[in-house]
C-alpha cells in the first residue's frame, strides 16, 4: 500500500482528487488531502473509501511533519510560493514531491539539499506550465532525430470560455484567477527573439505588439507575448534558435480593448487612489484623463486615445458599464483592484458556462535543404463548473506522474521539469485517454 | 567660536564652502569639511585659514561620532538615503543638522528620538526642495492674510542650460545628476488635483501631458508633472485647494522627444540588455522595435509611433546619434545606462557652459469676489561651471540658515522644513543680496 498526501483541494484539484480516487483501487493508495477548509476537501472526496480529508494548515510545521513523514509521496497544489515549507519537509523525511507550479527562486536554492537527500522534485507538470513543455518536447526531440534544424518556435496557450459560452463583446471571461488577469505582463519588459535579433517590449506597448493565428474548427485568436519567451531555450536544447516567442491567447479585439486600461494607467495596482470608496465607475475612469471644462468622459477618452466613438473598442468599454455612475464602494482600493471589481461583474465565469484551454505551437524546421512547418494544437473544453479544462489539464499529468513514480517508471532525483522522453512519452500518451492530445499539421513552406 | 562640520564637498556643496568661508571671519566660525576626497575638500577651501579639510568616511561610527562630538552643527550634503547616519550621530551628542534633502523615511522614524534630543534637524532648504517651499509659503501666507483664497497653485523647476550656452536641438544639457534625468518620472503614477479632480498619470503618458509656460525675458517653457504633486498640500496649508500641479521644466519640444524613449522601452533601469557590450546603438534601438523584413530602424520608429521622417522629433534623434553603428561597449547595461551614456555625450554640460535654474509659481486667488492671478518667476545663470545655478540656489540657503541657528535666530526644534515665517522671511531676504530673487506679476483674471 502506497500512501499519498495531497496539498490543497482547491479549484485545480478537483481533477487530480478524482484521478487520484479512481486509480486507487488498482494501485492500492491510500490519499489524504489536507487543506485549510476540510469541508471543501469532503465534498471533493465524497465518502470515497481510500481518501481521508484532514484539516492542513502548511504554516503548522509540526502537522507538516507529521503528516509528510507518514506518506509515500507529497503533491502540492499551493500557491508556488509556499512549495518551499512543503520541500523542507520532503527533504527531511525523504518524500518524493510534486507540484504543477513554477521552480521558485526558493525551491532553486534548495537544490543542494534535495540531491543529498536523494528525493525528487518534479514540478511545472501542469498544463502551463506541464503540457506545453512536454509536448513541445516531443516534437522537438522528434524534429532533432530525424536531423532537422529548428529555427523558428512559437507557443501560445489560452485560458478561455468555451465557444457554446462566449456571449460577450470581450469574448473572455475570467475561467482563472482574475487578479493575475488585471496585472498581466507588468514588470519587467517582455522578451523574444525574432531572426535573430532580441525584442523587448515594454508593459504599455505589449497589447499593441499582437500576432494573430487559426486554431483549426476554432477560428482565429490573438496572442501577447509572455515576459519572458526564451525562459526555457536552454532546458529545450534551443539556445541557438533564431526566433523564439512564449504568448497568452485571446479571442481576436482582446489586446485592442484591454490597451485602454494599460494606457490610462487602470491596471496599476503599486498606489492607491484618494477617496476611492466614494468614487463612481465614471470618476475612475476620468481620473486618467486631462481635465477638460466641456467634453464628456467618453469625449475625453476618445480623443486622448484616437478611438472612434462608434468603434468596437469603445463598444466594449461602455459594455462593461465602465462610464456608469454606480459607486465602486472600495476603500484604498488600486486602480488594479477597482478595474478587477468591474469586470468580475462582467466577465463572471457562471456556474452553468464551461472553460476551454487553447494551446499551440508552431515550429519552422530546415530539413535536407527543406522548409518546414509544424502547427500542433490542442483545445480542451470544461466538462462543467468544477472539472474544468484547467482543472483536468493541470490535475491529470500531475496525477499521471504520482502514478509513474509511485509504480517506479519515473527514476530521476533532484529538482526537476518534465523535458525527458521518459516522462512525457507516457503521460502524452495516458492523457489522450482522457481527450487531451494535440492536433498536428505539417507543411513545406 | 563656533565648530561647523560639513560632510560632502560634492559638486552642489561649492557656493556653500564659500558663504561659509567668507563669513567664517565676521562670525567667529571654524568649519570642517569631511569627503571620502580629501583632495577635493582642499581644492575648494584653497587653503582658508578658518576651514580644514578632512579625510571622512559616512560608515565609519567612531569617526562620524568624534567628528560630530567636537561640532556645534552639522551639515549633510551627502545623498538623502546616508542622512540617517547623521541623524543618529546629532541626536547622540545632541547636535544640530542641516540638509538640502527631502525628509527620507529613516528621518522620519527618528521624530520620537530628534524631539526627545531637543535638537533640530532642518532639511529641504536647498532649492528644490527648499526655495520652491519659502518663495510659495511667502506668496500663500501673504494672500491669506490679505483674506484671500487661494483655488489654484501651480510650481514649476527646471534645471537647464543658460540661453547663451543654449546650441543643440533639445535645448538641454546634463546640468544635473544625469541618471536622475534618465529615469525622471518612473514609479507609481503622478498625481495632481485639478478642479476638484485627482488626476493620475502613469509614467508612459507623462510626457504627453505638458502644460506651457511663459517667464519674463526667458520665453516659453513646457512642464511635464512630478510624482506626487500633492505632497506639500497640507504642509502649505492648502488642504482643500481644487487645482494643484508641481513639475519639471524643459525648452519646448523637449517632452514629445524625449516620450519616443520612454515609448520605446529605452528607459528602463529594471532589467539588462543581452550582448549589451556588442550592441550599436542603432541595434540597441532596434531591439525595441518589431521585426520587419524591409523597413529601416528609421522607417519602422516612424511608423511604430506616428512620427514623421521630416519632423522635430526626429531630428532630435538623429542629432543625438541613435541610428549610428557605433558599439555601446557596456557589458550587462540596462536599456537606461545605454541610453544615459549616448546622452552624455551629446548632453554634454561642457567646461565653458554655465547652466540656469528656473522657477515658477502660479497662484490663482478669490479677494473680495474677485478672481487674481500671480505669477512669481526666478531665473538664475551659473557664474562658472563650479558656482553653478544650481550649487548657489542649494548651498546660499542652507548656509543662511546654519547662520541663523547659529545666532539663534532660527529657534525650532525637531525635524522640519523651511515653511515657517521666521525661517523664510530672512532667508528670501539675504537671497536677494546674491540676486536669487523673485519677479512677480499679478493680474486680474
Amino acid at each position: 500500500m502506497k500512501k499519498i498526501f495531497l496539498i490543497g483541494a482547491g479549484l485545480s484539484a478537483s481533477t487530480l482528487i478524482k484521478y487520484l480516487t479512481d486509480n486507487s483501487e488498482k494501485h492500492d493508495w491510500k490519499i489524504r488531502v489536507g487543506d485549510v477548509s476540510v469541508e471543501t476537501v469532503k465534498e471533493k472526496l465524497n465518502g470515497h473509501k481510500n481518501a481521508e480529508a484532514v484539516q492542513f494548515d502548511i504554516f503548522n510545521e509540526e502537522q507538516r511533519n507529521e503528516e509528510i513523514k507518514n506518506a509515500d509521496i507529497v503533491i502540492s497544489m499551493l500557491p508556488a510560493r509556499m512549495h518551499y515549507l512543503t520541500a523542507e519537509s520532503c527533504i527531511k523525511y525523504k518524500k518524493d514531491m510534486v507540484t504543477a507550479s513554477y521552480v521558485s527562486d526558493e525551491l532553486k536554492a534548495m537544490k543542494d539539499d534535495v540531491e543529498k537527500s536523494g528525493i525528487l522534485i518534479l514540478n511545472e507538470i501542469g498544463v502551463d506550465p506541464g503540457i506545453d513543455h512536454m509536448s513541445a518536447m516531443q516534437i522537438i526531440d522528434g524534429i532533432k532525430e530525424k536531423g532537422g534544424k529548428i529555427t523558428a518556435f512559437r507557443s501560445y496557450t489560452g485560458g478561455l470560455i468555451a465557444p457554446d459560452f462566449d456571449n460577450n463583446p470581450w469574448n473572455y471571461k475570467f475561467t482563472w484567477n482574475p487578479r493575475n488577469v488585471v496585472v498581466a505582463g507588468q514588470g519587467s519588459a517582455a522578451k523574444i527573439i525574432v531572426n535573430g535579433k532580441y525584442k523587448y517590449i515594454p508593459y504599455h506597448q505589449l497589447f499593441k505588439r499582437v500576432e494573430r493565428t487559426n486554431v483549426i474548427n476554432y477560428g482565429e485568436f490573438e496572442v501577447y507575448p509572455n515576459r519572458d519567451s526564451l525562459k526555457y531555450r536552454k532546458s529545450y536544447g534551443l539556445e541557438a534558435i533564431p526566433t523564439m516567442v512564449r504568448g497568452t491567447m485571446r479571442r481576436p479585439g482582446f489586446s485592442k480593448a484591454w490597451n485602454v486600461f494599460v494606457q490610462l494607467g487602470a491596471t496599476d495596482d503599486t498606489y492607491t487612489l484618494e477617496n476611492s470608496e466614494n468614487m463612481t465607475y465614471r470618476e475612475f475612469i476620468n481620473t486618467f484623463l486631462k481635465y477638460h471644462p466641456k467634453l464628456t468622459v467618453e469625449g475625453k477618452i476618445s480623443s486622448y486615445l484616437h478611438i472612434e466613438e462608434d468603434s468596437s473598442v469603445m463598444y466594449k468599454l461602455r459594455w462593461l458599464g465602465i462610464f456608469e455612475n454606480e459607486k465602486i464602494g472600495i476603500k484604498n482600493a488600486s486602480p488594479a483592484k477597482i478595474l478587477q471589481k468591474i469586470l468580475e461583474k462582467k466577465w463572471k465565469f457562471e456556474e452553468r458556462d464551461r472553460d476551454m484551454l487553447v494551446m499551440q505551437h508552431k515550429f519552422e524546421y530546415e530539413l535536407k535543404g527543406k522548409k518546414k512547418e509544424i502547427t500542433s494544437s490542442m483545445v480542451i473544453e470544461g466538462k462543467d463548473h468544477v472539472h474544468t479544462a484547467m482543472s483536468s489539464t493541470v490535475g491529470l499529468p500531475v496525477g499521471i506522474a504520482v502514478k509513474m513514480i509511485l509504480t517506479g517508471k519515473i527514476k530521476e532525483k533532484g529538482i526537476r521539469i518534465p523535458i525527458s522522453k521518459n516522462i512525457y512519452n507516457p503521460v502524452l500518451q495516458e492523457l489522450q485517454e482522457y481527450g487531451i492530445q494535440f492536433t498536428e499539421v505539417e507543411k513545406d513552406l
